[in-house]
């Protein structure tokens, strides 16, 4: 009597909660200590102070309008605040009328995936790829259509993708650095990624958009760019969030830029706003507008996830795991010491109490996926563990 | 080349936007006290001041992991803050697995459209009602079936209701305190809705989910009571939203509730929870999810709305207007004094600075919505065009 779809979405067993769950339980018998819970992708890093202060700062002006309803787009100045950091940054011609201001990354695809989708379109995605895109895809009524990993850096397997393009295909999602692998695509890649879109578009007469995903964009380790997609591609639909950045996944801010090189653009735009009109959203939270916009330019201490990243890889490596290397974000995806992952998983949990993501779940079977925004403590206290895991392969 | 339906509700017409924005422009050219905005709902009392208070305490503590993301349904202990204050105020026996938290009412009713929802089913809404429910429902893919409105009193037709039933009926959605007429359904008029929902959902049996969207349950005139709509029926989902009661609607949090006793209820509360999911709502912002449920028994000073319907009702109806009496929430629906309201609202607008919205788009011609969550001296100032426009009819 209820939509089987939908219900089956909020029954649907989520492998990286119980995991999580599994370690609060674990913990409560052996001790926090000696659980090594990797699980979970939940920035670790404090908010810098200026968010606080500039929220309670916001929160002290007397009679302000701070919690009023904003414009369905958002409110113009914090817009222009964020369109004025993307072109100090990037030598853009940005403007506040191009930016829609979303509840979220999560909100922001979803808002693309509605305005770009028409009957019969396809979505491709690159494994490994971040399970909900599945889900926010599928509610938009499109197809999406996978491309296997390319297995050695988890790059773009070219021919596969070269392959997947059809007239069908609407858009391409890319999200670099990258959940789960912690990977960023090279320019290189990017360039052969949008040489081979701008034949294809050519060649269907049609655009076909790039949605860029990247909540991940500032986290990126010492000898890696992330570069700036749109210079690279016409036409490219930027998703942000200041989930990872100000560490605010709570408090769901992100936006969807559509610059006015993509073609159609005010057609996209005005679907984008439609989607967030339909999908319920009338504005971005009104507060939090205000604090990322006032803080854009700012961040957490995210170069404490490099150096998690500087114990955890060449130690892994050490022990015979192979690991892709990460230039941002802040996970790993080491190859698990048997081709079932979920094997693996539960080896690692069960006899090691280390709690590892498997990567079937990410379209990448035959990996795990560490969550490194963790207390530095728990990752040289897990060291010994992960040597006893692969020690147990021998 | 993208999705026209989602293109042309991004690009709509609003005409409470226009209007809005035309008494904007019409400041700038006779000054700010010489317009008569009644366009917009947005609420115009401030926030108790103990909300601003709570988040600046929140955001004080050290090392508070407030900005987290929570579980998808909300904070455990915010949900449980929300069922004890329910349950103090109705008598219930609401637990915190009843309820799932939102971004807001227009979240709320989505989140239930989409979980509610098979092929073929309807959900009937009661003229006036808020233009959003068919955006809302017709994105869910359900057929939206209007009751025309009940003239004098605005409470429910139930001879048309009666006719428009059918074994397709999924849903009824109800809006007491109302927007657009502040009219608070009768206890009668809900017992007898009930006894007909009981019988016809015996008939087809199947259930018929009342959706009791009452996001103005809190702000409720003198002589007026609006009932605790589970105590009556059964199968009563309850959406709420604090943007009205404490003055937050830029902030965008309410819930879900799902009562034990609405069939298949657990059913519906994970369809409820796989549509937040499928939709992109993570979780509701984090820091609200604290305040609003750390102030949920506090509200704005609601009574300053009450104190503005008693100037505005008498003195339109001794200037003849026909004014259904409301009973709550800041609006009123007097009707227009020609049959053509849109002509009616142009005249208004035109030669008197009035600003009405037409009843049209809420599915009542004939008459026009006064938002009265105004400066209680904008009221006194616009009676006498109020009296102006109605000599102009004589």
């Amino acid at each position: 009597m209820v939509s089987q779809a939908m219900k089956n979405l909020g029954t649907a067993r989520s492998v990286i909660r119980e995991l999580f769950e599994y370690g609060n339980q674990r913990a409560a018998v052996v001790g926090r200590e000696n659980v090594y819970d990797f699980s979970l992708g939940n920035p670790s890093v404090a908010p810098p102070p200026v968010v606080n202060e500039t929220a309670i700062r916001l929160l002290q002006e007397p009679n302000s309008p701070i919690h009023a309803y904003t414009s369905a787009p958002g409110d113009y100045a914090a817009r222009q605040r964020f369109a004025d950091s993307l072109n100090r940054r990037f030598q853009g011609n940005y403007k506040p009328e191009q930016l829609y201001l979303t509840v979220g990354a999560a909100a922001s695809l979803c808002c693309c995936f509605h305005a770009l989708s028409c009957p019969g379109d396809e979505i491709i995605v690159f494994a490994p790829y971040f399970p909900e895109y599945s889900v926010f895809i599928a509610g938009a009524g499109a197809k999406m259509v996978v491309i296997p990993p390319e297995m050695e850096h988890f790059q773009i397997d070219f021919d596969a993708f070269e392959q997947a393009l059809t007239p069908n295909t609407k858009g391409v999602v890319i999200n670099s650095p990258n959940n789960p692998s912690g990977v960023v695509y090279s320019l290189e890649t990017l360039q052969k990624l949008a040489g081979i879109l701008k034949e294809k578009a050519a060649q269907y007469g049609h655009p076909i958009y790039l949605i860029s995903d990247e909540p991940y964009r500032e986290i990126v380790f010492s000898g890696f760019q992330v570069p700036w997609v749109p210079h690279l591609y016409e036409d490219t639909i930027v998703c942000y969030s200041y989930s990872k950045s100000l560490s605010l996944p709570g408090e769901r801010l992100g936006y969807v830029l559509v610059p006015d090189q993509v073609t159609d653009s005010a057609d996209v735009y005005a679907a984008i706003a439609g989607a967030g009109r339909c999908l319920g959203y009338v504005n971005a939270p009104s507060l939090f507008q205000q604090v990322t916009s006032l803080c854009c330019e700012e961040t957490s201490d995210l170069a404490f996830y490099e150096r998690n990243a500087n114990i955890l890889v060449p130690a892994l490596r050490e022990m015979g795991y192979h690991v892709p290397q990460p230039g941002g974000a802040f996970y790993l995806f080491p190859r698990s010491l048997e081709p079932d992952d979920l094997a693996f998983s539960e080896r690692a949990k069960k006899d090691f109490d280390l709690l590892l993501v498997p990567g079937t779940g990410f379209g990448a079977p035959g990996h795990v996926r560490l969550a490194f925004c963790v207390d530095t403590g728990m990752i040289e206290r897990s060291l010994p563990k992960f040597k006893a895991l692969a020690e147990s392969y021998r």
